[in-house]
This record gives structure tokens, sequence and C-alpha cells, in this order.
């Protein structure tokens, strides 16, 4: 029963015009003046777009965290030792970390997937505590050869695919993706290189937090990571094996899954951006799906939001990954939809309009 | 029983450093890469200071929209007639508006005020479905003389003081500053020209959505109205009268009040903003206990902010009013708020902390 990756990126299919269109005019005509809640009308109109309806409910939000470990950490390339990504697996599935407390506050629920850690969950699985599509103990060092076989990262994008299916069909109407991977941020970066022909000096940043030197370890690790590799910019699958990562690969799916359900995905920061990378790449339309959470204080994130086209809803100066930007985000998403059904036109409410509607601006 | 100007603006203390630091080295400790939460903890850290409390609570939280008239748009400055003050209320009450939308999604309440509409509103005071302080019939034209006298503005800013008195004693934790008047960008422009010495043709935007040559207008009037009443900007009090707003100054009065019961205030644009600096003028340890919303379209509440030495938490191209940022900004510090009182520290969660803090970036 599970939907192959072929199937998916045949049947992504762009957000009809149409909608937008109506959506827009309803929202012109609401008893404010014209545009003046910016944004939100912009995200009201997507969403109406993506779930052709004039009220597009996405009052059921989930946050998909996804965790898997990275080879490349021997590489000294994170300011925290691997054991932390099952430690922290474990603090989400506790309910005191950042995400849980974000997402509690939201009204959003949290879905944890064993994606690759590099340690045994299956008793977090027993209990059902987590989700377990898990390829391997972690990816190989990407320093010194590819991160997974081809086959592991279609493995890992059609998991990705299944978790979208199994939540839409449990009636979740917005989905925001999460990551948890000490060293996660190494891959990101090399995704990003590797699909803009930016160099890794360029895309780097500190993660957790290097100080100057280990910041220069970690950028001469992903030139060797291209250098070695070679990824094919124009191949997504192949950038994806070579430099990418379990949990990006989960995202990736993920996102390819909304696009295919057509449920809105709010995309978190730096590493869930990779997974969208990956996405846009194999199916330039699941772009019309995705709402970027945030501005992460990564340098690499911007340049990825560049060329996603995406214009993110906060900048907090986030950098902490989890999914936390998204389920900040996910409210101010929610509260957008509110506006196109819950709001009254200028007729509805006999509300007098502007005196002079040539005095009015038009965006 | 009502507190005086006087004693408000003599009892209005800093907020205690002291328990800033203390909240820091909370936060400091959290189970997160140091800083990663960037502005959630700066907020968490202010919440901790106003309340002294390592579990400042915000959950009960109420924006108070002061609703005023102006007897400036007899010159043309907005693109709707005065007449849309009063269907604005209506709409309100009613449940319509966006500030209703926003704030149901928010789970924020919403007390209306009528500080000085033009017509009678004694049904809906009568109905309790707002509350009255009426000062006047809408200001005097501000091109012509003084928007009310002085004895009328110490009126409106005691009027707000108890609008907080009341919300704290009722159980509010947490203020927003919302307004309704047609007009009202016009006075809010003048404010901050005669405090900041910026000329009105710098700071004066399109408001609800003014052409070309209804903006060449709207600053023309506002040179006006500086030329002809003279506001001292080292005299709040003389500002205020001679070119605000009968709802600016129950929005000051409000954050007074504010910082005099220790409350935080979300501070909403640039109307709102333009209340916040005659706040800031007639007590400076006020600014402690503001919150900018977000960032408007407008061009002057950049300056405002400045001004105010704020950072807005929101920018979403926002010009509405209503107090619809500040609802919509509340989400998000409450969200701050139970970061530092529901997450776990390092040692809490048995997580391990950074194994070299020589390479944690520091702040």
């Amino acid at each position: 029963m599970q939907l192959s990756l072929e199937e998916v990126l045949t049947g992504i299919r762009p957000v009809e015009q149409a909608w937008r269109v109506k959506a827009r005019k309803r929202l012109d005509d609401l008893a404010i003046p014209r545009d003046s809640l910016g944004c939100l009308l912009d995200l009201a109109e997507q969403l109406a777009g993506i779930k052709e309806s004039m009220m597009p409910s996405v009052a059921k939000k989930m946050v998909v965290t996804m965790a898997g470990d990275h080879g490349v950490v021997a590489e000294g390339v994170s300011a925290f030792p691997q054991e932390v990504t099952p430690q922290m697996v474990n603090n989400i599935v506790a309910g005191g970390a950042a995400i849980n407390v974000l997402a509690e506050a939201a009204g959003v629920g949290v879905t944890i997937v064993d994606m690759g850690v590099a340690v045994d969950l299956s008793s977090l699985v027993e209990q059902k505590k987590i989700l377990s599509y898990k390829v391997a103990y972690g990816t190989q060092n990407i320093a010194k050869g590819p991160a997974m076989t081809r086959e592991q990262a279609v493995q890992a994008l059609e998991a990705g695919i299944e978790v979208a299916g199994l939540l839409m069909k449990s009636g979740i109407e917005l989905l925001g993706t999460g990551d948890m991977g000490i060293g996660n941020t190494t891959p990101s970066s090399a995704i990003l290189a590797a699909f803009s022909g930016r160099s890794p000096r360029q895309v780097t940043g500190r993660g957790t937090g290097l100080n100057d030197s280990a910041l220069e370890n970690k950028i001469k690790v992903i030139e060797k990571a291209i250098a070695i590799n070679k990824p094919d910019g124009k191949d997504a699958l192949d950038v994806l094996a070579k430099v990418g990562g379990f949990e990006i690969a989960g995202i990736a799916g993920l996102i390819l899954g909304a696009a295919y359900y057509r449920v809105p995905v709010v995309v978190d920061g730096l590493i869930s951006s990779a997974g969208a990378l990956v996405a846009k790449n194999l199916a330039p339309d699941t772009v019309d799906y995705m709402i970027a959470a945030h501005q992460s204080m990564e340098p690499g994130h911007q340049y990825m939001l560049e060329v996603l086209g995406l214009k993110p809803i906060l900048n907090l100066n986030l950098r902490l990954g989890e999914g936390t930007g998204a389920a900040l985000a996910m409210n101010i998403v929610e509260t957008a939809s509110r506006v196109i059904y819950k709001m009254l036109t200028f007729t509805d409410a006999g509300v007098t309009g502007p005196e002079n509607t040539e005095g009015m601006v038009h965006a």
C-alpha cells in the first residue's frame, strides 16, 4: 500500500491559480483598509488555494520531529557529542524539551520519528512514544564517502511520505517539520552548497555554537565532503545520498507527501529547509505547499529561503531546530486561515467603504 | 479612589536588574544550545523581571481598543469618513472585526473603551458592551488650534490608568493596546514630529490608503498643526493636548497604569506607539514594561520604535490597528513565559552539555 517515490512525484500538482484569485477577491472585500493585514492575507490566500476552499481550516496541527545521526561528527563538527541525539529524543518523549513547550503553547501535536539514530530506540517504539523508520544506525562520514546509498535515500524519502499520509488520514490539516540530530547543520550546509553552487565558506555557520577555529574546521570538512563525493546539483537523489542525512531525507519526504495530499507544511529552520531544497529539486511544485516558519540565525538559511522563494513569517533569532520555529509560526498560520472565513466584508458589517477608491493604495 | 496622574508618575519604578540576572541564569542553563531561542529568551527575561517571578504567567490576556474621533478629519486626511469610527466600534462589539478574529485565535479578550467618539454610544455602554470614559465628542481640529485642553489630556490619561487598574484587579496578566479612530495616524505622526524633531514629511504615511496628492495634503496639515500649536517636545502633556487624541491619551494612560501595576503591555502599531511615546516622556521607566508587537508598514513607526528602544516581535506588513498586531504577538509573549518555567535544564533533563564550553558562542 505504500506509495512509491515515483508515484508521488508524478502526482504532485501546483496550487490552482483560480482558487488563489477567488480567495484574494474575498480578502480585498474585508472591512479593513486594503492590504492592511499584510502577510496574513498572503497566507490566507495560499491556504485557500491549497485546500481549494474558502474555509481552509488548519486547526489540527502537527509538528513531525525527524531524528537521525551523522557519521561526520567524527570530524569534530559539533559542540555536542553524538549521545545527545537519543538523549534529546528521550527529553522530547518526556515532554521537557523546547519543542514540547512551544507546541503545547500553540496547540500543536508532536510526532517523533526515528529515521536513523545511532542507538537502539525500540523500547520507545514498543511504548508507541515514537515512530520508527530507521534506515541505519547513523549515516556514513561524508568527509570520507557518501552518507548513504541511493536506495537508502529513496527508502527514507518514502518513509517521510508515509508519515505524511498517516497524519493526513488521522485528520491533520497543517504539518510542520522538525529535526533532531547532532551534527546535522553540516550535511544541511553541504546540501545547500551542492544545489546552489555557493562555497561551503559562504553557507556554513556555527550550528549549536562553534568558536572560530571549530567553525574553520567545519568549513574544511564540508569542502572535503563536496570534493570527495562530487554531488550532482542537477540530481537531487545524488545530493541527498552523498551529503545528506536520514532525518533530512525524512523531512524531504514529509514535504513531498504534504504536497501530494494537498496539506500545507510549515518548514522550520536550516535543516528543514535543506529537506525542502531536496523536495523542490525532486518536484518543483512542492514550494506552493511550503510556508517558511522563520529566518534562522544560521547564515546559510537566508540563501535557502532565497532559492525556495519563501518569505519567513518570523525573525526571532532562533537557531534551535526540533521544529520549534514551525510550532511558533503555526499559530500565525492558523490565525490567517480564520481571517478569510471569520471576518466580515464591508457589506456584511454595514461599514462605509473608502470615500474615493482612487485614493486607495493597491499592492 | 481614582489614582491621580501625579501619584502614578511618582509610583512607577524600573524593572529590578537582579530579577533579570536571575532569570537569565536559568535561561542559560536550559537544555538547548546557548541563546538558541533568541528573542524568546529576551522576552522571558523581561517578563520574569517585571513579575519578579521565575513563573511569570501571562495566560490571562486582554487587548484594550481605545476609540476616539479627530476634528482634523475636516482637512481630508483620511480615505474613510468619520462615521466609520462608530461603525467599527459596532463591528467589534458584534465580533466581526479583525481584532475579534485575531484575539479569539490567540485566546485574548477585547475591551472597547469610548474615549471620545463623535457620536453618542450610551446604548452600548448601558448594554455593558463597551466602557465609556468619553472626554468629548471628538477632538478639535489640530490644523486650527489645540486638540484638547491640558485638563482634558490629564482626564484621558487618568481614564487609561483606571482601565489598567480595573483589568489588573480582574486578574489580567498581560495587556495589549489598540486603537480605533478615523484620522488618527495624523495626530500620531504629529506627536512623533513634536517629540523627535523629525519633519512631518519624514514621519507621515498613507494611513488607511491615501494616494500621492492626499498624502501631500496630510503632510501639509501636520506641518500646519505643528506651526500653529508649537507643541513643546520637552512637555509631554503639552504635546498630547495640542496635537494628540483622546484614544491616544487613553493608550498612554493604559501604559502608565501597566507600569504602575507591574503588568507587561504589548504595544500595537503607529497609534499605540504614539501613546507609548507620551507615556515614556511622562515616565521614562515605562519602557521597561513595554513589548513592541510588530513593525508597522507606516514609515513613522520605525522611528517611534527607535526612540522607544524597542525591537518588534513581528514584521508582517500590518497597518490596521485595532490592537491586531498586539493580539497576534501576545501568543509569542505567552510562549516565552512558558519557556522559562516549563523547559528543563541540562541537569533536569539528563542531557549532556556541550563538550567544550570554550567552543560555545556567548551573546
